[in-house]
């Protein structure tokens, strides 16, 4: 599986330099593996040291070469995900989800965008100025979809939009569907640049066009957007005296530029994309779109979350993408101070985060409703996408333990079973009352649909990393990963479990020969009373929340047995949270759970029920696996409380009384969160009333 | 005190019919009294019955003449505030809030947006479009202050003002900076309509001026709202196949035209508002904005508050005053069920009204965040404003309970004590960490302060009601009624009480002479034991949220005691309010209590402060009076528990245990929730969390 081509970097790097307007990457076919990438390192022109890995072996970000990256990730085609919990989900994702959203993309006219510039469309400019960018995240998610294995009719029609993208740049490398024809006056105004996203299409197209060039080599749409980088934004935006200042209005451009760094080995893009992060003093910016854009002062001296969300966590990307290549220790400091305000107070126990619809925004600290939250998926993905950087900068488990919460809940919870209709906004709790509609098959502002596509597509890549010492095993699922120490050695891990919803997983590691390095396996951060053995024999220092170390001679075959007690566990959150005051969540292994209204006792309304835990226990929960209900859930149960008199009927305000109403025994049932409203749009919770008995 | 001008309504009326540009109302000078102004009943053209009363005999708003009005306003002037609870913050009204205001409103280009049109600034125009209202609603204020006593200096500065008002106005009517000048083609365009505020201004100049009106007897304003409305909004917009469409992006105009008529006996404007409040269905209006408006679709299809909170709530004013004047039943149907929506589902303990900060709208059933809460001053105005209309037409305390609600607490807290800052929002919590001021002297957007201004000016109107058969009484404060009784007798009525910081109130009723006729005091919602003696005898039939009637020949001097227990009471909300779980709010009489951090034991933080309420009571508070703090209040005390680990330590999710922490005993304070945030900026809660020993 672990084929690459293995082209000269000097060569790559000499027809980089001589040209911007060409095509600066040849157009190779799939070749075969080599083996040993890792072990050659030497310093070059550029200061960067290592060699430039061929396509197909970069991972989803590819830090290969970065200084201070600890763990370098693993390409998507290395790890073959099998019949299990996220084979369904990714099946669905790019059978059905990937084709429909292109329909939906189509028929909303995005890509006549693009043809009306050349003729090819009688069709008007049609959607929001960030439209380009759907089309972007889409080829992203084939990119990392055809890593698991070509499909000859997504690739004919994708390659058909990327020649449609491409045809309109402009000689000067221009491309923007916006801000071509009427509006051409209008680019990169500090107006636009605040507002008009510019820089953000910038920013998905290469990483649309990484994403593809990483499944197929093809650099058609990377090509196309280094041209729009060295043709049109370094000579005219960035520091320099004769440069125009530059800021990121949504941040998005500093991680792509250090991707195409990542890409092409040219530097000059890390430090515009440090530039940018700095952000550009000779503009004054109004002190609330500082906030809003979370861009316009310097990075480093952010002390808290907040302004938009996915603006926050994109900076956030790009930040932790800049530190992994400079080191600059300012950039770590922010960062984990950052990531203690997420983890401390802003951060759903869905791994969701921007609780306010207005805006779109951070709340203040422990500002977390759960009607009313907003959760947008692109928020929880861009969670994602930095804690996945904040684990390769450091090697932590607290950051994987982030990446494992947001992806089994709250960006799962963004795409329908069916694959067809997508969560926006990804609230905690439900009621139909509200008139509100959350899974929709499209927005106009179709940012998350795409997004969660490529994130399913590309996540293979995150279950292992490799580190100068050995393997990292981030994600457990049914899989193969067959793929190389930085050594060289070949290797294959063989993964057997029903995780999440049972917590024995059977790894099976197979170097190509007897090899010693150390296999770092993730006990999650819920997994109190973890085992581990190896061989059958039990191995010290499983600690929930870390990675445990095993150095030892691995030989074809070894046996790793792991198991996470997969107790149902009940959660209270801090006592700042408002709306969680006597209310708890159910938590088993990674899933959290919330009732829906569908599955409670006939007649009761979901706000009159309450979990009953006795004094001293956190509850007991029946756990039930139904292989048929909403594509196979574990659900529980456990014994609650219904009021006699439904609050429905009571006055708003009363005495004290009103707070103890008399309640009635009823059993009461939970579901994964990441299924509801999947039947009918009922009433949701995801924090419980609870009452002692 | 009762003095007014007897000027025959028919000449008025007919020269009225005569001219609609000229003044229509003849300037009188201040006139001896008409004892008898509501004997005479008699139908005439317009299809009225009764006499247009004389303009110093107009209520608040003036349903002496509206047919289905059970209750009649008594004049401002009819009642003096004397030193007691509400003497204070009126006196620093007339002589600090509105002189200030006058200078903000001066020194923001307000005035000049008028003086420019006529050449007297070179001033560019400023603020947002509906900035003329604010001016307008200024004026309101000056005239309801004038009543209670001439101002010479104020009233200088106010007709000098409206001169430079009334000089722009165009030969046909029209009367808007935003919209003369360079605007002008924009007028009333169905866009401009749905946002641009001309209507909206105009109700607030109709509004004004007859509050300036109802003072002074000046009708330059009034004459210029009429002009408008006569010259350029009748013969241009209505149902009329020769007329535009028009609606009401803003709620404002309803309550003005039917107060105009009311002040002049044209009826057309009671058709008008019908009208507008019917929804104009020539045009087409986004669902979002039906909603947002709450206008577009008849008012009589609504069945739930929503949308923007001030909008709802001045709409429902205008349904009101509909009602009034047509006894409609659709109407008063609809506007029960919204109040019982209000009431039920959409209001804080506060009185206070629209949840979120978003679209500064209604929120979800029962969505009553405390530290997000938006509670726009205005909306509490509304709120207020409303319910002093369902009053007149219903006489049943629940109105007047809701009215006493708003005032003491969710419209008091708008203004700090010295009268110099405003609050726009009125949160039930505060942590300062949020960064947000909510006192301030200025908003651009400045609906607020000269609302809440014109509130506490017009206050003495709001206190007693004449019926056909006598007297009702809805507020206590040491006050004089000098006014007379339906049938023509004088009456005076003289309170002495130290209300609301004690429950006894002592009335002297003084008719001129002894006559039989019903005294409705009203016994407040939350005064369980509630007792009535006259002259010494106790009287039966007291009830908590009822007027007790007491129908006698009531002789000079009689004396009338009232005692309203003032015990603490502590209330819980239902639990549907998903932040009030687990938390109890603390009321004493009409006033609601907060927790300031200020208050509390040194070094503790408020988040970690709970009420220590045992098993069997309702919570045993002590009760001080202080005169020198915060203008003088009753501050409360009781047993608290302060946690033994800040929250602020702990993690943001953990097992159940974080949900009860160990608490040490502590004493905690509580003060009015009206003076909050008049010392510093620190953390405040009304909503206090809340534990059993």
């Amino acid at each position: 599986m672990s084929s690459s081509r293995n082209f000269s970097r000097r060569q790559f790097l000499t027809t980089a330099a001589g040209s911007t307007a060409a095509s600066v990457l040849a157009r190779p076919a799939i070749a075969s593996a080599s083996a040993n990438l890792f072990g050659a390192t030497r310093s070059f022109d550029l200061g960067i040291s290592g060699d430039l890995l061929p396509w197909r072996d970069q991972g989803v970000i590819n830090t290969s070469r970065s200084p201070y990256a600890k763990l370098h990730g693993v390409p998507v085609h290395a790890v073959t995900i099998e019949e299990g919990f996220w084979y369904k989900r990714r099946k669905t994702n790019v059978e059905k989800s990937i084709p429909t959203m292109r329909e939906e993309l189509e028929s909303h006219g995005r890509m006549n965008n693009f043809r009306r510039l050349v003729g090819k469309s009688s069709a008007p400019q049609i959607g929001p100025y960030f439209s380009d960018s759907d089309i972007y995240k889409w080829i992203d998610a084939v990119g990392w979809a055809l890593q698991s294995g070509d499909r000859p009719e997504l690739h004919r029609i994708t390659d058909s939009m990327i020649h449609d993208v491409v045809a309109i740049q402009e000689p000067g490398g221009y491309l923007n569907t916006y801000y071509q024809g009427d509006r051409a006056s209008l680019r990169m105004s500090q107006h636009d640049q605040e507002v008009g996203h510019e820089m953000y299409c910038l920013g998905h197209m290469i990483q649309g066009a990484i994403a593809y060039y990483r499944a197929t080599g093809d650099t058609t749409l990377l090509d196309a957007g280094m041209k729009m980088v060295d043709g049109f934004v370094i000579p005219n935006y960035g520091p320099g005296p004769n440069q125009k200042p530059i800021i990121s209005g949504h941040p998005e451009i500093e991680m792509a530029l250090i991707e195409l760094y990542r890409t092409t080995g040219k530097k000059q893009y890390v430090d515009l994309a440090g530039h940018i992060l700095h952000g550009d003093d000779r503009w004054k910016i109004d002190p609330h779109r500082i906030v809003y854009m979370f861009c316009g002062v310097p990075f480093t001296t952010r002390t808290k979350l907040e302004g938009h969300a996915v603006r926050a966590m994109y900076a956030c990307c790009g930040a932790t993408d800049y530190y992994l290549e400079t080191g600059d220790p300012a950039y770590w400091k922010t960062l984990n101070t950052l990531w203690e305000d997420l983890t401390r107070r802003q951060m759903y126990v869905t791994g969701g985060v921007g609780a306010r619809a207005q805006w779109e925004a951070f709340g203040d600290p422990y500002e977390l409703p759960n009607a009313q939250a907003y959760g947008e998926s692109c928020a929880a993905i861009g969670n994602l996408m930095w804690n996945w950087r904040m684990l390769a900068a450091s090697g932590e488990a607290k950051f994987a333990d982030v990446v494992e919460r947001a992806l089994y809940n709250g960006i799962n919870s963004g795409m329908s079973l069916d694959g067809t209709t997508y969560c926006y906004r990804n609230p905690l709790a439900f009621d139909p009352s509200s008139g509100d509609k959350i899974r929709n098959p499209w927005y106009d502002v179709t940012c998350c649909p795409p997004n969660i596509e490529r994130t399913f597509s590309s996540l293979p890549g995150l279950f292992y990393s490799t580190s100068k010492d050995g393997l990292y095993v981030h994600l457990y699922d049914n899989s193969l990963l067959d793929w190389h120490l930085e050594d060289g050695t070949p290797i294959k891990v063989q993964q057997r479990t029903n995780y999440p919803w049972e917590g024995e997983v059977r790894m099976t590691v197979t170097p190509a020969n007897a090899r010693e390095f150390t296999l770092y396996v993730r006990i999650p951060w819920w997994a109190e009373a973890a085992s581990v053995a190896v061989n059958g024999k039990a191995q010290s220092g499983a600690r929930a929340g870390e990675y445990l170390a095993m150095r030892r001679n691995w030989k074809p075959g070894d046996v790793v047995s792991l198991n996470f007690p997969m107790t149902t566990e009940v959660l209270a959150a801090n006592p700042r949270v408002a709306e969680n005051r006597g209310r708890v969540a159910v938590r088993r292994g990674p899933i959290i759970y919330c009732m829906e209204q569908i599955d409670q006792p006939n007649g009761v309304s979901l706000a009159d029920v309450s979990l009953a835990l006795d004094s001293k226990s956190g509850g007991e929960f029946q756990s039930e696996y139904k292989p048929d209900l909403l594509d196979g859930i574990v659900v529980l149960h456990h014994r609650g409380g219904v009021l006699e008199t439904s609050s429905a009927t009571e006055a708003l305000y009363g005495p004290v009384s009103l707070a103890t109403p008399k309640t009635r025994q009823e059993n009461t049932t939970f579901i994964p969160y990441y299924v509801w409203a999947n039947r009918q749009s009922c009433a949701m919770e995801v924090w419980v009333p609870y009452m002692r008995t």
